[in-house]
């Protein structure tokens, strides 16, 4: 396996968590969050995981407009390691832009990105993973990990595993990726054990990243290696770069072409999508809700769920179950754990009819 | 019927309505909340309605700790007409306090009972039903009106129907009352149709009410005659006043004695025990909650029930039947309909908890 010496973590730290509304923001989105009440925001968290493997030689992409509260969050890395981006343009954009950076500055770096938003239970499994695809992303695969799955869910994408790959233990091909399933074909997958979550985290060098896109879209990768040659430029060209997601403009057609692996791991990993994956990953007992917050300020009887008592308010819950109750200064939501996907739906409710503030 | 120009309108402010926690609180009850969103308080909806029958003679028993509300809710009051109970002596104290007054204060008197928080849908079957009872109150009958009832209520003492009260058209003696029965008991009152709601409504002359109950407990009246000529004594004598319900001082010996008469009456009457009682009053559609204060601060998704924004925030609703949401600046209530009777289990729990400041 590698030393490590040359591995850099990316983090792109985006995405608005719209479905746990109202504690996340457009302007305080769900990775600044301490979600699981350890004291850490989720970012941090993710830094603090990735800080034994890379050392000081991790990297933040983030959107501008949260670039000080990413620098104010992590003291601990040079400011200059923050990455603005000057609007969203999606996952490819954003690793990419990475990529290009990396590729100038470490002609050895492997780089492994890997959200600002994930949980993962298990760091010493994570650790694991992370090196087993180091290791194949050296011999220039393009690495992903591949979650075990502990339901039929139909809110990921799937990787179905491949061959081993030979030389390296633990790793396979990956035979292809699949799209968010049906309940049925979930099912199906889940009960094969070939297929595995995917998670969206990808190692690799960054000049297989970067090729692999210019086997694509040869303009795309071109304008990522100029921003990264002359970064003056990142302002007028970055509006310029496609809106795609990493997976549908490198990963799938990589993988059709024979050339990702996957790593398949059971981390513990957890992506909080909404208020009913956080109450389970919470845990808690059955007689009473789990508090995120001061449980002192939450008075319940016969009520389970989760209460996040956010604004110091005395919160009081009576005679329901699988509730979610998420108070804060400004707006208050009541819901069910069933439901909890549909709080994205009061979102674009709020931002069509005038409270754009509260979004 | 009487021409009213001795009818005197009691209306005793008290009960601190835990049951509607945390819109009702001890320093702010139930009575001084515009609970209909009518833009007038329970206790102002209750003076608006006895005005046209008692003009200025109106004469208000509260709570010390309320008087100053109390009057500035009511500006067309003398202030004068706001009676101040050193502290909470239960309804015999309270009404029997007004009855010493007003026998000392006009002899011709016959003084009607209101409770300051209930509602009254029909003011004009309300106005008939008082002009009857004032004129068999003339004629030393004590009076009280028996509601209709609309459903096999636990929850309310019931009156039994007696003869016809010769002379008094639409007036009966009464049975009996009777406490609060069983579910089953219940049933078979409003089905024998020979049955009606006590809602503590009484129509008599002071000097009746008094010596009613000074053949009961001489002492009590006696003292409540003293105070009356000598205001100076309140406070001394008040803290000495037995805590007891008129009902049980003075009615139902009464009746047993066959000394009460009822008017039936069919009022739109409610006494909004708790927000399910608050729910139905207010009605609205099965699909959305019903909002009482400002709709555009809700956001309801496939839910039905009330919900009161009470704190200026945003209060968004996703899944749920049948919900009560209340936020207030403080507190939060999260309950259901079904359980909104469980509510004075979380206020009693605060007082007991440490949190008496908020109850």
């Amino acid at each position: 396996m590698s030393d490590l010496q040359h591995f850099w973590a990316v983090v792109p730290a985006g995405g608005a968590g719209t479905r746990l509304w109202p504690l996340s923001r457009a302007a305080s989105p769900k990775f600044l969050h301490d979600l699981t009440g350890v004291g850490r925001s989720l970012l941090q968290q993710t830094v603090d995981r990735l800080r034994p493997l890379a050392a000081d030689r991790v990297v933040v992409v983030t959107g501008a407009a949260h670039r000080d509260a990413v620098v104010a969050q992590l003291p601990e890395l040079d400011p200059s390691s923050v990455v603005a981006e000057p609007s969203p343009r999606d996952s490819m954009a954003a690793v990419g832009l990475a990529a290009a950076l990396l590729e100038r500055r470490d002609p050895d770096a492997v780089m492994g990105s890997f959200a600002a938003d994930h949980v993962i239970a298990d760091p010493l499994a994570f650790e694991d993973a992370v090196r087993r695809a180091v290791a194949a992303a050296e011999d220039d695969w393009l690495v992903t990990l591949g979650i075990a799955p502990t339901y039929a869910a139909t809110g990921f994408g799937y990787i179905r595993l491949g061959e081993g790959l030979p030389g390296h233990e633990g790793v396979h091909v990956v035979g292809e990726f699949v799209e968010k399933p049906s309940a049925d074909v979930a099912t199906g997958y889940v009960a094969s054990g070939d297929f595995r979550w995917n998670a969206g985290m990808f190692v690799c060098r960054p000049r297989v990243l970067l090729d692999l896109l210019a086997g694509e879209d040869p303009g795309f990768a071109a304008e990522l290696r100029e921003i990264a040659g002359d970064p003056e430029s990142l302002a007028e060209r970055w509006p310029r770069l496609p809106r795609i997601a990493l997976d549908h403009a490198v990963a799938e057609p990589a993988a059709a072409a024979g050339r990702v692996a996957v790593v398949p791991a059971d981390l513990g990993w957890d992506d909080i999508g909404d208020f009913d994956s956080l109450a389970g990953l919470l845990g808690g007992g059955a007689g009473s809700p789990t508090v995120l917050g001061d449980p002192g300020l939450v008075r319940a009887l016969d009520a389970s769920g989760l209460v996040v008592p956010g604004s110091g308010r005395l919160v009081s819950v009576v005679g329901l179950e699988d509730v979610v109750v998420v108070d804060t200064p400004d707006a208050l939501l009541v819901t069910t754990r069933e439901r909890a996907q549909h709080v994205k739906d009061v979102v674009v409710g709020l931002r069509d009819g005038g409270r754009g503030d509260l979004v």
